[in-house]
């Protein structure tokens, strides 16, 4: 059987760049429609090693909005993931309705690493190893193609093909994508990749590995392409940038039938998920119910004019750390294009840098209602390999959620060493909305300071790198921007009822913030204001702190770091 | 400082059983207030190894029900988790709201073991080895008491005192319990306990290990015995007995003023938290309302007599597997109490042969209301370990459970190799209730027999023993026991309304238990049914299919598994 080749026509009145720019905009609003309709959309990307899927994903993801989708980069499993059957942890991954779930290799290439090849260490660990499959012996390196014929792989099918129904049948959409390379090309890119970067190339990249199981991963595509479940096939040749809009084409094609479909069925009541959908404002990371407020209300009911102010406090004591801020930086675009550039090619680089120390960072993003926090997230994700990475938007509690220590939520986002996290707003919510909008008591919101200081000092104490932005715009820089917004079709999502009804409290958050810089700007992680009214200066701000931020810490007293990076 | 010692007085007129009993019931009765109160409470036991705390927990926990509390057994960390800040992996587990967690050893053991002693390799990652505290260089094996000098310690110190602290404060309430045990009695009993069972001895159970650490640990202990989080000390002794008695009096004394205090502040409309209490209910799986019945109507939304029957199916082509059911069997109370003996201590010793070959099991409970799952599987626990079992109470689905697959929930259940999970209620909800009540469509139902059978084939390949318990009682027996749980007080809470509800459908239940059981009655994952009327019939029955299912997986075709056991 021949899997569908991807191809493409340029018309010839565009560059690759209009049209990777036009797909972009479609690929966004696919984005928001699979959230507002409730799909489940899971992309799986296969190929063999140094196809540069890693590079090809990471351009494509960026039109998405990366608060929008789960990211996961499959690697060997941990020693718990071992011990489990083999789909399981593919299984938990999988998108939930109205999200997006991207594997960067999936069930496939670790289908044929763990469950054929047994390269990872004893797997099914609850089978002695005598009891395996006799066919398996019969193989040896030299004859590994032989694999094709034993149950061992009749059963990986079966397995695979039965899940992928099971995904399908329940509605959800699942795209398969298949990388394909010539020798040539391959290796012409490894060359280029060995120099620009410091990231290790895979000792399954030799010729005579790549031969031998290519082989079978030809035959397990074959058996996997399904009516529920087919392939789509990619062909990567010299120019990256084909490769790009031949995926981003190939997702467009297979999204837009599905939400279409999805539309007509939909019924517009739940209220809910639409709601979900604000993560851009302040207030949407809790619902507000009045019931709630009640319930904060100070026992005796009064809530006069005052409350809201700390009356153990003397406020005057609390430096204003906002008002010296100096709004009117700004940078031209020429200069802004010449720095974004500057900085994220040395970011690019120090990820690896990271990685290679084994080195977490944890980046917080806090701010004003549209004082660009997407924007200024996405030029930093558009110089990282999303391998290292991880965005975690921060929405309305679920109900688990709920039952926790406000801060118990935020644990399971606190980066592996060596990978970055991306806060989108954070546990800072507790001293700014929370506090505001009274959904937790002042006794509450007051002694979350001290516990912040502490939750960040588990994260710093053993080396990772905390970098706290709070993105300072003004009242009438604010206005201009929710207008703007407004009058955009393609932006008007951003804005919700609930931005305008938090500009109206911008005093008393304004007094929040500003407590919030006070207490809990720590030495190992202290709060960095970015002045935001302009947006050029704002990303190119942001980028810088982090890079120095790395370039300090790798260097540092301890040259030894430096020295390892040389090497 | 001297921690308080637990001592305890036992009347003249009561035997150390009765007072177990007493206990127990308290413990029982404060549980489920537990969860009524909506209270966080977290319990660690820590202790020298081979102190036997394993066995105390198992026997102080049998009161408690055991889907009311969460138990975690603190091993080496995870791959994963040695990736991550010490803390992160405690903080998780800490109960929600409304549940009881239970630490077999915690932050405390492994805190000494991994964060001072760095036992486990090299848990925090991001931190080069030469970077580590000078003092540290100082010990040697011989001044390993030193430790207690460095910052090290003191930072280990100041992070769990201000993790409690915030624990605490949040109104969580914890329980600290230590076990000291005096030289003498530790190598009796190891002796004792090396005869009876072929579980491991650890290597850290030798004296010179003992002296050097302990010292260490008094130091931990006095420094984190606080105001908010104060040690229980209880010295083991002899008489496991009074041990026993000791732990459960120091959780009465504990938790019946912090429930008290509780059930002042407690406003009881918080309907949604007490539906959850009903576990035990048929219906409660899913919070049935009104509007999901509407959702999952036909599309002409009709609803007629015949809907609930399958029109695709000619029911009288299946045959009634529950008809033929001898519901008169039954067994004397002595010949119970001798067959319960033998099938609990033939378990107790074949789950360490579990654990020694790595095989993992599901048991999967489903049964008509008041048919006698919640005994059965008390009767299980009894004679295991609970480092080796975790019972999964399936009760209503989060909302982050309904954003996905409905077999997406059970995942996190499966055993590691070597464990046991037991599920109280299951996936076969979809075709029970769900079907039913109809709170998924038709459609999802029907194809749920074959999504079920792949699910199970995923267990059951990698060699995961699975065993599924249908038990049955007449329609007769229900009503005695739903009158006799309505009469009595201290098992009031099991019957609810819905349990009534759902007596009224019988016979739309029947026909889809008959259907579930032809349709998923599988070569590996087969169901056994219970004859349940009589009580202890039915508990015997289950131990011994449990019994003569292991000993036939693990003697089967390969002696090899049986050589090894007698190693």
């Amino acid at each position: 059987m021949v899997l569908p080749k991807v191809s493409i026509e340029i018309p010839e009145n565009k560059t690759y760049k209009d049209l990777i720019e036009e797909y972009g905009e479609d690929l966004g609003v696919l984005q928001r429609e699979v959230r507002r309709l409730n799909l489940s959309v899971t992309i799986i990307f296969e190929g063999w090693y140094d196809s540069f899927i890693g590079e090809i994903i990471n351009q494509q993801l960026l039109p998405f909005d990366s608060r929008g989708f789960d990211f996961y980069f499959t690697e060997a499993p941990t020693s718990e993931e071992q011990k489990k059957p083999f789909m399981t942890r593919f299984s938990r991954k999988i998108a939930p309705k109205g999200k997006l779930a991207v594997f960067d290799r999936s069930w496939y290439m670790r289908g044929l690493i763990e469950y054929l090849l047994d390269e990872s260490g004893p797997l099914l660990c609850s089978i002695p190893n005598t009891e395996k499959d006799p066919a398996l012996a019969l193989f040896t390196e030299t004859s590994k193609k032989e694999i094709i014929h034993t149950s061992r792989f009749e059963n990986l099918v079966n397995n695979i093909n039965g899940f992928e129904k099971t995904l399908a049948d329940d509605g959800g959409i699942l795209i398969k994508i298949y990388y394909g390379m010539s020798k040539g090309d391959r290796l012409r890119q490894k060359n280029t990749w060995k120099k620009t970067t410091p990231y290790i190339i895979d000792k399954r990249s030799t010729e005579k590995v790549y031969r031998e199981d290519i082989y079978v991963i030809k035959e397990l595509l074959d058996r996997t392409h399904t009516g529920y479940a087919p392939w789509k096939l990619i062909l990567v040749q010299q120019n990256m940038d084909l490769a790009i809009l031949q995926t981003m084409k190939t997702i467009i094609d297979l999204l837009k039938p599905a939400v279409e479909r999805a539309r007509q069925d939909f019924v517009p009541n739940v209220n809910r998920d639409e709601k979900d959908d604000n993560s851009d404002s302040m207030d949407s990371v809790f619902e507000i119910k009045d019931e709630n407020k009640n319930e904060n209300r100070d026992k005796n009911g009064n809530r006069d004019e005052n409350e809201s102010r700390d009356e153990n406090i003397d406020f005057d004591l609390i430096p204003d750390h906002l008002s010296a801020v100096d709004l009117t930086k700004s940078y031209s675009k020429k200069k802004y294009a010449r720095l974004l550039k500057k900085y994220q090619n040395r970011l690019s680089f120090l990820q690896y840098v990271l990685y290679s120390q084994k080195r977490a960072m944890v980046l917080v993003f806090e701010g004003w209602d549209a004082a660009g926090k997407g924007g200024s997230i996405k030029r930093i994700v558009q110089s990282l390999n999303p391998r290292f990475y991880r965005v975690i938007p921060v929405a309305t509690p679920t109900d688990v959620d709920l039952k926790h220590h406000y801060l118990w939520r935020f644990l399971d986002g606190i980066p592996v060493c060596g990978k970055i996290s991306i806060y989108d707003r954070s546990w800072y919510g507790r001293v700014m909305v929370e506090r505001v909008e009274k959904l937790c008591t002042k006794e509450e919101w007051q002694r979350a300071y001290d516990e912040i200081n502490l939750f960040e000092k588990m994260l710093t104490d053993p080396g990772i790198i905390v970098i706290k932005f709070w993105m300072h715009v003004s009242k009438d820089r604010q206005l201009d921007r929710f207008n703007a917004r407004a009058a955009n079709p393609l932006k008007h999502w951003k804005l919700t009822d609930e931005d305008w009804r938090n500009r109206e409290k911008w005093d008393e958050y304004y007094e929040a913030v500003n407590q919030m810089l006070d207490r809990t700007n720590t030495k190992d992680a202290p709060w960095t204001i970015i002045e935001s009214d302009d947006k050029y200066y704002a990303r190119i701000k942001i980028l810088k702190t982090i890079v120095k931020q790395i370039e300090k810490e790798i260097e540092g007293p301890e040259k030894i770091n430096q020295k390892r990076l040389n090497e």
